[in-house]
């Protein structure tokens, strides 16, 4: 009887106890579901333009998606072990930048004149503090070259030597140009060669730098990040467009065109026809679209552009996070590199326009 | 009898005459005033800084009147003569590119390698086309270079020797660096450099770059147009701040920041710490005020420069003109060379914080 009766008191309590358990857990859960430190997520792109299942062989979008899929988990581990959304940005940016797939540092396209030049940009949505280099060419991560702009200088914007020697000062890793070397980039340099060669045969006077080829066009990498402090940051890196002038600048280290942040609203990165981007000042005029019309971040997002950028002519996407956490993607062409990942940690990407 | 009665009549017709005169001018007058062909008007600024009755000699304040008075006169002609917006933008800053008096082109401020740096652009509202140039050394006027790009290459910002090496091409005037010597420019330097040597010497390891001397602060140039057929334009050129670090670039040159032009909206010109200008997209946040936020060019000016620039702790001002010819300026130094004129001709200048 006893027995019996421990046994049913044993069982009524471990029932009361597994119970509890559950009950605690999923207290916890929604408990830090709504808090903010797991509020916490990121979102990046990898460039947009002519991407499509037909142009895609299966190597290439198998080492796309891991890149992607990597660069969301190391985002992920940094929020989630409670680094800031500029720190965020940087390592994302570091690691996209780091693969030659992208038009970013490593995997930068060439200039008309067979080199690389460089441009990125980092704004840190709590101070609206902000950095950017342009037209640097021998260093390894200039996301990092940015972020000590904004953080180790009076200055917003650098360009060429004197942003490497502003690099230089602060210790950043230099490497010779021929770092920035992959045959895929140059086999697009040479083709666009002969066709300008072929061009100026033909007597054309056509500017260069109109037409590029396929979806080298727009290989920029850009990260939004909200950290679980509710800060949010934004950064865009950037080899330009195939064949671009040298002296070039396009959209990536122009605050307000290719990045911005800002606590009260969002955080954006933009990749496209980096001069549309200048013009329409696509990033601020998200942020803008917010905070003066009430838009929900995918709207304002959709608005600048299915509305502005398509009804000029101009291509491209964003990226962005508002200060919720609420995450949105806007494009116009056929494909977009993009993920995301938040607080629970699913990391998500898409490339296609699905 | 006849004698009298005709020099009566004579008279009587003479002042009849005169009278319908008067009158016809003034039809004439009220009809133009009311047409959008005289509605057309410009503003300018010669930059903004602590520029005060008691730092100004009777000389330098009757130099300044005069130089702001003629780039006035010469845009009024060009309005009135049915020149666009585009080419009045243009005209007048060029005209104060050519004085000493100001912190663009020719009396343009030295970097702290003791050269001169210069930044342009210029942006038409109709089509939302813009064209800039950074860091160019050798061009006379920056500010047709920038015009060039703008309307001749598929870009909107080359920097440095490509964009010099586009402007050659183009037949731009290029001039040697020491047409951009001036001795006023050459003593704020070296003065600035011996202060440097000091710090130096302190071991202070403070950037270079925070601190300049007055006035020379921000002596940059710009111009914002309405013309008679309703089309806006802005553009602003500078040689940046005094001592500034090699490399630097403000947000002269950055459209959205120093610069913007929206038909809808209004033409904006900025001047100041030109890395505020850039965290807040200034040009372009003055532009989003307008069209999202229902504010008048003046209030948006207000806001922008008083509310968002000042709490964040930065100087300078900004001149706007919106598509109905409202004239607005907006500043938080001591003072700030500016002046108007509309359509009647009266040119308006004014220099302190009155």
């Amino acid at each position: 009887m006893f027995k019996q009766l421990g046994r049913c008191q044993l069982r009524r309590t471990s029932t009361v106890l597994s119970l509890l358990l559950v009950w605690t857990v999923m207290a916890t859960s929604c408990k830090e579901e709504s808090s903010p430190a797991t509020r916490f997520g990121l979102v990046i792109h990898g460039g947009a333009g002519t991407i499509t299942k037909e142009k895609m062989t299966e190597e290439m979008e198998a080492a796309y998606r891991e890149a992607l899929t990597g660069a969301l988990i190391l985002g992920h581990q940094t929020l989630a072990k409670g680094g800031s959304a500029v720190k965020t940005v940087e390592l994302v940016i570091r690691r996209l930048e780091d693969s030659p797939l992208f038009n970013a540092a490593k995997g930068a396209v060439f200039t008309s004149t067979g080199t690389n030049e460089l441009d990125a940009s980092i704004m840190d949505g709590k101070t609206l503090n902000a950095g950017a280099v342009a037209a640097v060419k021998h260093i390894k991560n200039p996301i990092t070259a940015a972020r000590l702009v904004m953080e180790e200088s009076p200055h917003v914007l650098l360009i060429g030597d004197g942003a490497e020697e502003f690099a230089r000062e602060h210790d950043v890793e230099f490497v010779a140009p021929e770092y920035f070397y992959t045959d895929r980039r140059w086999k697009s340099y040479v083709k666009r060669k002969e066709k300008e060669v072929k061009r100026a045969a033909a007597s054309t006077d056509e500017e260069t730098g109109r037409e590029v080829d396929g979806d080298e066009k727009y290989g920029t990498v850009g990260v939004a990040a909200l950290d679980g402090s509710g800060n949010l940051a934004a950064g865009t890196s950037t080899g330009g467009t195939t064949f671009k002038r040298f002296g070039r600048v396009g959209d990536s280290p122009i605050i307000g065109a290719g990045t911005y942040a800002d606590n009260r609203t969002c955080a954006v990165s933009g990749t496209g026809t980096g001069e549309y981007f200048i013009r329409f000042a696509i990033a601020h005029h998200i942020s803008a679209l917010m905070a003066y019309e009430g838009k929900s971040v995918q709207e304002a997002c959709d608005i600048v552009i299915h509305e502005k950028l398509t009804g000029l002519g101009g291509d491209g996407g964003v990226i962005a996070i508002d200060w919720q956490g609420n995450i949105a993607f806007s494009f116009n062409t056929d494909g977009m590199y993009r993920g995301h990942v938040k607080g629970d940690g699913v990391a998500v990407v898409k490339i296609y326009g699905d």
